[in-house]
């Protein structure tokens, strides 16, 4: 900083604060002199709250999703319905999916999707996992990529792998969301919408 | 969450996150899974840099600026005019003038500024602290609090404590900014800053 003002401790904060994504600089200050302003107990609970998580928190041996036990607790529960899987990107994915509450099935979780222009091919995500999971008990495989370029070559990729086990493979619907105006939405979602119209 | 998925140290971590300032429940989510995908020595570090920011940094014994040893940077500095002092609300007020790193005096840190309406009066200052430092050697006190309304009666109430001690007390100059647009300057801006018109 010119004018020579330093406190070590303080800029060190700041700069890995700003290393987090979507914070920048006037943001890790600001969020520097929150944490400088809480109590030493509430300190050391966020510090041990990041380390928790970060040592207790693992990937499920089964489905590949986060957990703190030895699986996660949609594979815990025997209730699910193990005959159907949906393959998703990402953790938050799973949650967003359970936040609905009335997927029957069970998840594959893949860590990413393939995307040659950021370096990820397929051997990155957790595809062996998922097709060591194809017995013949599993009777549909539910595509829930994101609906980008890179999810539709993901899904399109694993569905070629799928195909020859004999297990069916199917795609998350396309349209126009609930609640939202025809009038905004865009052609190619709209396109979609027709072709996939349904009979009333 | 609904669905039956938790995971604890995850949840906890996203709370504690979300309870910080700007941060929403989508950011917090985000900001979780980043620290879960980072090296354990990041994550150890980013735990570390919150606990040596709380644990080493304090007020300084002079001018309640922060700092991590007994004076900060600026009280450290013989080359600096003990005979001026700028009185700002917050330490990144210091930060900011610094920056400009042409003032040649030295600072008092308030630590906020008057608002009755959220139960700030002039006891939660470090107003006691400032009418220590007022000694025969002090030949003006600039007030750089914030031109708000808290700012302006803080101002207002110090300059009628030191006034009675024999000190110069002035307020930072009012105008529009440089680099601004007239077009767009509030009124209440314009009219100061025709009032502070100074001769070409």
């Amino acid at each position: 900083m010119p004018g020579g003002y330093h406190v070590a401790p303080l800029e060190a904060l700041i700069d890995k604060l700003e290393s987090l994504p979507s914070i920048g600089h006037k943001s890790a200050q600001r969020l520097a002199y929150y944490i400088l302003n809480m109590s030493p107990q509430e300190a050391q609970s966020l510090a041990d709250c990041i380390l928790n998580a970060h040592n207790k928190i693992h990937y499920c041996s089964q489905c590949c999703n986060l957990t703190d036990g030895e699986l996660c607790p949609v594979c815990r529960d025997e209730g699910r319905d193990s005959g159907l899987l949906c393959v998703v990107e990402e953790p938050k994915d799973v949650f967003a999916l359970e936040r609905g509450g009335d997927f029957p099935g069970r998840y594959h979780v893949l860590h990413g999707a393939i995307s040659p222009l950021s370096g990820v091919g397929p051997d990155q995500l957790k595809i062996k996992e998922l097709l060591a999971r194809i017995t013949p008990e599993v009777q549909e495989v539910i595509m829930a990529t994101n609906p980008t370029v890179e999810g539709e070559a993901t899904a399109m990729y694993i569905a070629r792998l799928l195909k020859p086990l004999g297990v069916r493979v199917t795609r998350l619907a396309y349209g126009v969301p609930v609640g939202g105006d025809i009038e905004y939405a865009d052609n190619v979602t709209l396109q979609r919408a027709l072709a996939g119209r349904q009979e009333l």
